[in-house]
């Protein structure tokens, strides 16, 4: 139990200096919502388990945070900004989704959104590239950008690697990633692979006329990380990406920090340990919050139709989360100023069949990427890639898979292996 | 829903090479335990949704993860040590405990322990100076030590909080810690607040005549924490402490890897939102192997008596990760050959009536640290810092406080406020 009900004000509008969070609370047995929620606002301020001398009226009045809202389990508390650190998101994270979650004053507690106020804001650089560069770069002005998760997602030699990459660059995608495991093994060493790929990326380019992006997965300590990225940019990549939850916040902001031209990708393997269950942890949305403005330029949100649990809902929110100017409600809506916006990634057993239902969901500025939906094609990954490209024109065109498929062998054999 | 069930090899046990895991696996509605822990083992290594081309019979041999036993809801799956990259911590957790929290073959799923083979142990660098490095230092051979964390966590400015730092090490308070939302806010920058600690840290010795450590929080992203370690090792500091959890592996490797000659002190804030629930998540074992492995001095791992939650069993298996030379039973029992021992910290919500019951726990390798059952204590920091010596002593000598409390008005007050 932490001290006397110090922390609630509820009623007060959050001003807009403020950073506002919104909780799920489970208080424990025999407490109410509200001694819970007075508990959450000290422990992530200035307050702890038993009252300390030191902290009169006037000190608590400028530190501590507020509880402005409580409505049956859904909180809100405000904090001001002097709490923050300026461009540090390890540090909001430990004030705010810190040892909040361990108190025993709480069952169960969800951080399920954030809202950063302007000046937290304006100390983080965002993406740099963002949707707008990311479309320069390749080119494409209007349709979703379509890749591939190269697969057997670990095992392949850089020469295997780069030979699936580039059949299926020559036969549509624009993209072709590292899966999240795959860094730098024994039997794949990372400079070996990027320059084979790097330059069978460049032979697809020039057969297709197409810009074509290598992914390369950079994910390891700070220093590797950016040696490898540095390697990227010297040898004319594009990408680099990073396993943000297992890298960390500390890691993947050093990353953008370091100002390399390349289009940071976030692959998010781990969130879920903290991001699925609805009565415990951190929401999804959070994570595509802060990942935008620590900078990255592309995340994987879900897909709603894949192999990964995860809401239409959810999804939609953290596109609108990465994509737009202004999104969220009430004091959770949250404004970007001048932050770019950064690109939704589908991800996760998706298959062609599945693109008019991600067009649907998703609109036109994300990128779509098949793993098994590609190499699992029946004709092989050129095939697979063909096929995503002819599901891509049949939805963008509204016509129906069944009906382009009479023309396409390849989407035929989508429809008879996983249906349409 | 994986491939075929070729990833079950149920019976063997798990060669001396192979990295195991062990989680607690509730499968979705209509899936057997054995269905979804094939789906584990092939999502965390080769396999994914689909099958595809390129895995073939010999292929698939070399690189496949293995489940090795099934016990009801519990479940060892043993990986091929050419999985992982040498060194690189990130990967680890990308591969066991990335995508599949979030696969829909599961509806929970926890990653209970993690066994190291001694290939991947050698790659890491393990504590620094570890339990016996930290004895030296303090010239402390036998007691735990003891310390306090400034209250009010966050708001004092330079001045007061070495203030604060100065009372408690002069009445006996080995070490003085930030807390884990104090950075460098305006209020108190980390240069200034680390000069006037050091400061009043070398007069508390001076004084004393005991060795005094402060421990200053140098989370943020990577190349202001080093910038920041590096300015503690330059004004002859000891510590450097690491919000391991929203820094990340990868920026905690990168302080460790820089090899400055610092204790670091490894706070644990918003591990609970994935270490809480027995369904979901990863248990706080996992974290503490893992942490030692990266080169974590001392690690927070709960009390099992103060605010937070956390058994008397998760904490005894976490001192045991970090502590032992081999430690964990079956094909979870860890060697840790030639990597020193770290030492773990009992802290939140404790108060010096919990003392006795700390050393039964923990025994004497450890450290206790008391923040408001220091600064709250009636009479404010320098009786609360004498008061945890007093009962210390009274602990580590078998007499009851009760007695001791005879001779002591601050023990007095301690059972007068807090109980016993």
């Amino acid at each position: 139990m932490a001290e006397k009900m110090f922390y609630l004000e509820l009623g007060r509008i959050p001003s807009e200096d403020e950073l506002v969070a919104r909780f799920t609370v489970e208080p424990s047995e025999g407490l109410t919502v509200e001694k819970a929620a007075n508990a959450i606002a000290a422990e992530s301020s200035i307050g702890t388990w038993t009252e300390v001398a030191a902290m009169d009226g006037k000190f608590r009045e400028k530190f501590r945070a507020k509880v402005t809202k409580i409505e049956g389990a859904v909180i809100e508390v405000a904090y001001p900004a002097i709490l923050f650190e300026n461009g540090n998101m390890p540090q909001i994270f430990s004030s705010v989704a810190g040892n909040i979650f361990g108190m025993k004053d709480v069952k169960n507690l969800r951080l399920e959104s954030i809202r950063f106020p302007p000046g937290v804001v304006g100390s983080f650089p965002g993406p740099r590239s963002g949707i707008d560069g990311i479309r320069e770069k390749f080119g494409v002005k209007e349709r979703p950008l379509v890749g591939t998760i190269v697969k057997p997602k670990i095992g392949l030699d850089p020469e295997a690697q780069s030979e699936v990459l580039y059949e299926a660059m020559r036969n549509g995608c624009d993209v072709v990633k590292d899966d999240e495991n795959l860094t730098s093994q024994d039997f794949c060493p990372f400079d070996e692979r990027l320059k084979k790929c790097l330059d069978k990326a460049k032979k697809a380019e020039d057969e297709t006329g197409e810009k074509k992006g290598y992914i390369p997965n950079i994910t390891a300590p700070v220093e590797t990380m950016l040696r490898r990225a540095e390697l990227v940019e010297k040898l004319g990549g594009m990408f680099a990406m990073v396993d943000i939850v297992t890298v960390g916040w500390a890691g993947l902001q050093t990353v953008r920090n370091a100002s390399l031209d390349l289009i940071l990708h976030g692959h998010r393997a781990m969130h879920a340990a903290f991001t699925r269950s609805k009565l415990h942890g951190i929401s999804m949305e959070v994570m595509a919050r802060a990942s935008r403005l620590a900078g990255i330029d592309q995340l994987h949100i879900g897909t709603a139709v894949g192999k990964m649990e995860g809401s239409k809902e959810s999804v939609l929110k953290c596109a609108a989360a990465l994509r737009e100017r202004s999104e969220g409600s009430g004091a959770l809506r949250q404004e970007w100023g001048d932050v770019k916006a950064a690109m939704p990634i589908a991800s996760g057993g998706l298959h062609p069949g599945h693109i008019r239902a991600l067009v649907e969901i998703f609109g036109r500025d994300c990128i779509f990427q098949f793993g098994g939906g590609i190499h699992g094609h029946p004709g092989g990954t050129a095939a697979g890639a063909r096929a995503v490209r002819l599901a891509l024109k049949a939805a963008l065109d509204g016509v129906p898979l069944e009906k382009a498929a009479h023309d396409s062998a390849e989407l035929k054999a989508v429809i008879d292996k996983w249906g349409n």
